[in-house]
Parts: structure tokens; sequence; C-alpha cells
């Protein structure tokens, strides 16, 4: 099958490298910015790939919402495939998108989105199929770990971890959408979307870790707690609560000792009980190994197997998140997550949530 | 499609349970010794069910090696998937009842039986197709786990944690099999032959935790370590090594932070990095959640896609498993596992490997 790559950084490069491999794919067209063209396969006019009719599988590997969001829906309207690694463009589009593909009979598919070469959407779709999940939860922002780790272990303050991350390549320049919470807001939702089987609201209570400092970390050290930033929804009945905050843990937990840029995802099934998938978050590689599994489906005809309709409406209940408030210095036990964020927030504070 | 269970222990009992929800399947027999038939569906003759031409799936829930072995082969020569969740039979005839399945075209399906209800099986086909796994570690064994945990945060003696442990039902009457280490090793060795594409000898250098007391773990937990037992393997090229012993981990390594009865598998990639996947490795709910993942992929038709031909000729080097190696009190640094595992073995002394 014929496939095209948007986008030529580091997930569409290595996507690329890795497609030689794969039997019975067969890359034609790559889009590139036009002062970036330095080969016949390469383009910078998109439609040349959404008309050209022997291309069967278009792989979004661009990043932010637009143009990513008109391209998915243009590769879509013409019956291609499409495989997505941008949970931005995903996360926006949501529901639309995937009628738009059921629609057309197209697959529509974006395990790269979340958590990198984690296979999470995978095992959420096949596990949940067959099992009602009632919780999702995660650290799935690779910089905000970093980060956190370094402040922790390292004593950095939040600038100088920052900086490293940033030295690293971990942490764009502008690093807002990291970490003030927006990158894991658009993964939990996509994640908890599909757990739920229901497009849920992108009005996610949210707080990232701006206001974390070192000497915050180090008093719940003495407690031997730590603090990450996590995306956690519940789910009862028709009811749902979703927050991005972050979470205070014992030391003794998995989550806890999830070091440098990894993630880890958990979710809970009524006969399944809890699962946890740990790996790398981000990367060239990893990313582009879960957008070959995606084309691999697609090849092997098993895209559609345990697909999502989003028929179950669920209303919110931010009641249902609740317990141990940090709101400033002052400590709120059993109290509803999402009030005591919107109060810190009021008030420019510290905020963390001890579940 | 008309199923048959052989075996209602608690395995079975929740296979049927969760059946009832599954579209397309239905249950049609269920082996029972023969003291125990109770309803009209049972019976106590294995050849009413492999003599049924209208069974498509036989769901093998007995535990050991015989007969279970004998009944997949019976099945599988009369033309019947099979899924089972019966680690000893599977390792005991594996790359033989993997062609056997093959050249009948029929499934044969075994995600139950290597950490209950984690979908390690699956995944380290899925990724394994894709990409090319060096190593498999784990925690595989939730008895040994408690028993462990119990000793190390509760200061149990190693009797007391065992009597904890078969009270509630984690351990047998007689554990060998769980703390000797055989149930690692058949875990172990099937997921490794996956991963590694190539059906691994079952002689394997093995350790249970019965040389483990809660001083000598005491010893280490000053130092910030603790124990766990676990089955290890490695690929390189065209060697590998493989073993079962009590491994000596950071507190603040995942793995020591698996609590209670619960499991962890890790598998390598070369493009993926590493992958863990936690959850409940034993119980009714999970493995027969897992059975039924498998019937479910059965009837959606989705079951020959990643399959292992075991075609990779791998030769055992078990230098390739080399590292810190205690032996009763000493330590052997940059030693060779296997080589100090059998001097601990001839000594009937403690042995630990630390990586």
């Amino acid at each position: 099958m014929k496939i095209a790559i948007l986008g030529f950084g580091t997930v569409g490069r290595n996507v690329f490298r890795l497609l030689e491999n794969v039997k019975d794919a067969e890359i034609c067209r790559v889009l590139e910015q036009p002062g970036r063209i330095t080969e016949d396969f390469m383009t910078s006019d998109p439609e040349e790939i959404f008309n050209d009719p022997d291309i069967g599988i278009v792989v979004d590997a661009l990043p932010g919402i637009h143009p990513s969001y008109e391209y998915i829906k243009k590769a879509l309207n013409a019956g291609k495939h499409v495989v997505s690694s941008n949970k931005a463009a995903i996360c926006f589009g949501f529901s639309e998108l995937a009628k738009l593909a059921e629609s057309k009979g197209a697959a529509l598919l974006y395990e790269a989105s979340c958590g990198g070469g984690i296979p999470i959407i995978e095992e959420i779709l096949r596990v949940g199929s067959n099992d009602s999940i009632s919780r999702v939860s995660g650290i799935l922002n690779g910089t905000c770990n970093y980060m956190l780790w370094k402040m922790e272990k390292y004593g950095m303050s939040y600038e100088e971890a920052l900086k490293e991350a940033q030295a690293l390549g971990y942490a764009e320049a502008d690093p807002t959408a990291d970490v003030s919470g927006f990158d894991v807001r658009n993964k939990i939702l996509i994640l908890s979307s599909l757990a739920y089987d229901s497009a849920l609201s992108c009005d996610v209570p949210m707080m990232g870790i701006e206001q974390v400092t070192k000497e915050r970390m180090e008093v719940f050290r003495k407690e031997g707690k730590c603090i990450k930033l996590m995306g956690i929804s519940v789910r009862e009945g028709a009811s749902y609560a979703i927050s991005v905050c972050p979470v205070v843990l014992p030391d003794t937990s998995l989550e806890a000792n999830v070091a440098s840029n990894f993630n880890i995802v958990s979710f809970t099934g009524d006969h399944v009980g809890e699962l946890k998938l740990y790996g790398q978050g981000a990367g060239g590689d990893p990313t582009a190994d879960a957008v070959i599994r995606d084309i691999k489906k697609i090849l092997l005809g098993d895209a559609f197997l345990y697909e999502r309709k989003f028929e179950n409406i669920l209303t919110e209940d931010a009641s249902l998140l609740r317990g141990t408030c940090h709101v400033g210095g002052r400590i709120l036990k059993d109290h509803v997550l999402s009030e005591a964020l919107m109060e810190a927030k009021a008030q420019g504070c510290f905020f963390a949530f001890e579940p």
C-alpha cells in the first residue's frame, strides 16, 4: 500500500526510516516545508497527496492543531486511512473525526498520540471491549516528569530543571504546552474517551507544574511522598470526573518511581483489575514504532476490530474526584478536587491532590 | 461459535460466567470430575467434547501438564481452536503444539498462561512483529511476591509468610511449584520463546526463594535494596541466556515497589525501548478475562495475525547474564549468573543475582 507522510520532523523522519522494513508498505510522498525540499518524493503541496488515488494511508506527523486537523479531514474525505501521532489535532476534533472516518469506511488510528511507544490505546480498546473501565490515570508528559524528577532527586530549582530539559530537547523553547498541563489534558481526554466510549468535554480542571518548587517537594519528601503531574479520570455509572494536576503519591507507589522522562498509564477494569503500562512516552524511535504498529494493523486488516462509537452519554460530576487537597500551605481533607483547584488558581498558589 | 471448557475450578467457573456476555459465544459443554456433575451440560468424558463437530473452541482451564497436554493435542487434531490458561502444559509441548495448531489451521492462544490478566503475550507478539526484542524479565509469580513482600515490609519469617499465603489461597498446600521457581520457569520460557521467535530449551538455571530469610533481606534493606524472585532472559544475535532466581534490586526500581501478589513484566525492543506491564498475575477474574480476550480474537478473526513460527535457532550462552552474584555471604563481582547459581545449589546456600 502507498503511504504519504505529513511532516518530516523527528517523528516523520523515523517513520520514514522504520517503514523501509515493513512488507507491503511503500512511501511515495512526504509533505515538507517549501524551503526544505531535498528529494523528489517531497512536496510542499498537500493537495498532491489528498488527490492521489494511489495513496492508501496518510501519516500525520505534524505538531499542533492546525493544519493537521484540516489535513486529517481532507485525507479521510478522500477515503484514505489516517495514522496520526498528533494528540492536539486528534483531541480537538475527536468524535467528529472518528465519525467521519466511520462514514468513509476509513481507519483513523493514533496510538502514537498518547504515551509514545506504550501500547496504551491498543490495550484500552482491547481490554475495554470486554470489561467495564472505571478509572484511567497516568504520568503522561515526559518533560514534566523529567523536571520534577530532577527537582526531587537532584535538588534542582524549577528554572534549572526547565533549562536542562530544554538543553536535552525534552522541552520546547516555549514550554507552556508541557508545563501548564495542556499536553496531558489532550492525552487523558483521548484515553478516557476511549476507555468510557464517550466523547468527553474538553473543559478539564487543570493545573500544571509552574507552582511546584523544590522546597514544596522537600516537605512532602520528609513524609515519604513525592509530586507527579498526572491526568486522572474516573467513571461511575453515567457520571465522570477528570482533571490534570500535581498529585502527591507515596514513595512506594510505582508512579513515584517513574524516573527521567518515562511515562506510566493505569486503567482499572471490573474483571481485569488494575493494569499499568510503562515506557518511553516520547522520542523519535518509540513514537515512530507506535505509528508503524498502526500502519501494520491497516495492512493486516485488524484496524476496525475494537473501534469505539462514543455512544455513551456521560455527565460530569466533579465530586467523583475527592481527597486531600493541598492549596498553598493549607490541607483540605476530603475535598472536591476541582473546587480546591479553582481556589488555588484564583489565589495563584500551589495546588496538589492527594488521592 | 460453540465452546467447551475443560475444568471447572476457579478459572473455568469464571470463564463460564464472563462468557455469558460475549456475543456469538455459546458454552455447550464443561468437562468436570465424575462426582461433581451437577448440570446437564457437564460431562466427565472428554471424548464427547473432542468428537462433537459443533464445538469450535476448547478452553483448557485445567492445572498441570497431564492430561492437559494430551487434551490440547486431541482438540487441535480435531481441528478445534484451543485457548489455554495452563502454563505447565503449554510450556511442556511448546513448539510441538504450535506446529500442530498451524498444520490444522487452528488457533492456539494462551494469554492467560503468563501474568493472568496482563496482556503481555499480546504485546510481545505485536511489538515483536515490528521490532527486535533483546530482553524479557519479570516478577511472574504472585505467591512468591506476596511472601517476599510480607517478609520485607512486615518482618515475617519465610514460614509465617508461606502460612499466610496458603490461608489466603495464594499458595497450594504443596507450594513447591511456586517457591522453587518452576512456575516462573514455565512463564519466562513461554514469553522469551515468543519474544525471540525461537523454542528455547527447558533446561533453565533455576533457584527459588526457599533460601531467602528475613535476616538476609534486612542486610539488603539497609543498602536501599530488596529481593524479588524473577525470570530473566537476554538475547544477543543468535545467542541467549535465561534464568529464574532471586534478584537484588534498588528500592527505587518499579519492580521493588510491586506489592502483594501483583506481577510486572518488562521487555526491551530496539525501537520501542523498555516497556513494562503491571497487573494481577493470578485470580479467577483477571485470568478468565485474558481467556475471554483470546476467545474474542478467534471470534473476530484476528487470532493468526501475529503468529510465531519459532524458526530462529538460538544457542545458549550463559555468559550473557553476568553481574554481581551473592552466594551465601560471599559477593562475586562480574560473575556469570548460572555458574554462581550452580555453586550455591551445590552448597545448599542462599543465592541472588544483582544485575
